[in-house]
């Protein structure tokens, strides 16, 4: 079992409720990760996600082995039949097999180019983990998607929803550095399965693959899409059309208290690290309102509901 | 309970007493650590503050998950209300209000900048941290203090003292880069705590901020301060006056062999890493009056008590 | 006890014996190293050795504490004597015998420079944490030698001879960057513990260390070379002669398919990293005959056996 993507959720209000019964009692399966060794590669920063993993892996009873593979490895190679004279020392098919000879299971974190559209749509190094491993995948973000994000979101608006059918917007907001799509996406995947009116708002231009929006509602006017959405979830990302792009900057996108006031006393979410001031106003992130913190609480429940169901599935 | 200064510390003799019963046993607490995580952040490089307090959690059981701030995460801003439109990608508030979530205690490594001392004297990392962490913020040094370093030269001084109040000369030497206070800062501190006859030696323009070293004594004759010391605490500052540069490089402050000839046996101290034959000759620290090594070895146990009472403090 | 050198085995053909044992059981001894501490100190980059090698003491159940000593320490200085205004901020005498307080073992990793051929053969790092150091010391790679992946060879071996005397080839082949002769040297050396038909390959100039290679057998003619051989060990390494220089990039160096089939059905050797078609075609390394990856599973056998006896020597 990998978990490289929300496709590979099969029942999410099931996962939800398994992840806030680990919630209640993140000890209780010490016992399972016993002598088994996760291995946490990083290809890019990561706070959240290596400190919350790494804690999913504690709690489970794992060992961690964590590695900034640019920095303390080799540079690997992702194509096949290459003469490598250049700068790779290492081809993804042997670092991947032999990887997986030390590790239970393996999580990586490998970011969008933002140069090569077709590349990073082909998850290249997620890819090829995924084709060469002999062990499960776990993806900490990979170019397209960041899947654990998404499930602790998913936990997160169960905790905190107060109605059956909440309305839910993801609103795109302005950013000084070309960002992935990778959190929208899978946000936008997660709330496919969910029971909620879901809208996408985001300046005309900015429209995420449609391979993954289908046929979520898509609203070009930002304060039409919040009226009476219970939850707006802020995400930049950069023009995926004209790829890896800033094309738009309109601080009119910022989230600010007045644009909240047009909702149903929505909740505001993000996966941080959020740029205040330039996604957020301060007013809008610090009020009650607020479940940003909780929202990177959950990360380790979600990531400690996967590790759990890979390491019974490998039973 | 936090661990940030000299001044966290209530009882500085029964402290040292405590970390020398633990120093004699220092498996006695394996359990109390149990599924607690120490979380380190490193702003800056460390040899022995990473591995002796690395150390120290898993003498007591604790998991520990270790992070370089600067190279593995995102840059942050300390500043209230700015437009994030610049390098900063996280917010100090939502960096510590998240890692509060995954640790139950936070150590912090963050340096002096030595450019604005006013920025360095408010300590910009250290005290966002303890602003906004939500659990127990230890200091692995901080812009202007050391106190695990100090801790562990009290328990060191306790060890190898020979008479009930030693005379303590913490004396400055040449240096070729310009260095933090800190550690000369945690020093007095301490040494203000002690039953000592406490002199600083240093040339005249070299003085420490007043506030720190208020009327602990300074000489500025080298010589006349080492008459009958019993310790030699060695250590290079930059000048706290014209702030963070070098105006003395005089390598007559070198601590030499004649020079230690002029004190009563005294011991020589550092907390190393130190410049050999530019803070002290190699005859002076290779020499059996030399007890640098012991005081990295406490450094150990000098972060075990600290985490031992939090834990403790904790329940 | 030390292993910085094949030397250090006193009789290889117990210690595969004993190494295939703890392969067959590999938390047999879980309980040896409680409470016990690895210090894996790195100066270079690290895949297999890094990730095998902690994997080999959680195997033991000992702490490990990782520290890439470039970027997250000090730089050492390795002269005695000298005045210590440059770059280098700490002396090894300090650092090794600091790092000794903290760890039971230090596990350490330092390339050749190719720069200076004396110093490489100083084994400077490796040098000084022997000398200086007060805890066993583990060759991760150091600057002439690699033995514990020759040690890894030796099992792979071991596993896959078909016959008593086998014939075994290391052959030089061609690389885009200038490598150590370190891996070539060891498995040289541990060649010469082993009852084979032994032939080291290369362009004439190419020649190792002869004070490693002794009276091994030599032979220029790749092709006849090969000739019935059982192993065939590929590996570049940079000219000695002529210091640390590319002298010879002839690509019919590379192992191909026919040259494989000059062999009696010989198995292909690589420490890994490898650069597919320079090195080896992908044809002979994605073939039946690869044992490469078996090769790096090894390393983790490899490394468990050194722990495992100096933990047991330690008692």
């Amino acid at each position: 079992m990998n978990y490289t993507s929300i496709k590979n959720i099969d029942n999410l209000s099931q996962w939800v409720q398994d992840a806030l019964e680990i919630k209640r009692n993140p000890l209780k399966n010490k016992k399972l990760g016993k002598n088994k060794t996760l291995g946490m590669l990083f290809f890019n920063p990561s706070l959240r996600t290596r400190l919350s993993t790494q804690k999913a892996a504690l709690n489970l009873g794992m060992n961690v082995m964590a590695m900034n593979f640019t920095s303390e490895g080799w540079t690997l190679e992702f194509e096949d039949g290459v003469i490598m004279n250049q700068a790779a020392s290492e081809h993804i098919k042997e670092a991947a097999e032999v990887i997986s000879q030390y590790c239970d299971i393996i999580a990586i974190r490998a970011f969008a180019g933002l140069i090569d559209k077709e590349k990073d749509n082909a998850e290249t190094v997620m890819a090829g983990f995924l084709k060469h491993a002999t062990v499960p995948i776990v993806n900490m973000e990979g170019a397209t998607g960041h899947p654990l994000q998404s499930l602790a979101d998913a936990i997160t608006m169960e905790e905190h929803k107060t109605t059956h059918r909440p309305k839910v917007v993801l609103s795109w907001a302005p950013h000084p550095r070309a960002l992935p799509q990778a959190v929208a996406n899978s946000f936008v995947e997660m709330m496919q399965l969910q029971n909620a009116d879901f809208v996408i708002t985001h300046p005309e231009g900015y429209e995420l693959n449609p391979e993954i929006t289908k046929d979520s509602k898509i609203e070009y006017d930002q304060d039409k899409a919040f009226e009476n959405a219970d939850f707006i979830y802020a995400k930049n990302w950069s023009n995926y059309n004209e790829y890896g792009q800033i094309t738009n900057a309109d601080s009119n996108w910022t989230i600010t208290a007045d644009k909240m006031n047009l909702t149903n006393n929505a909740k505001f979410m993000h996966c941080l690290p959020v740029r205040r001031n330039m996604i957020v106003t301060d007013e809008v992130i610090d009020s009650e309102n607020s479940i940003v913190i909780e929202q990177a609480n959950n990360r380790t429940y979600s990531a400690q509901l996967v590790l759990k169901k890979i390491l019974e599935n490998g039973k």
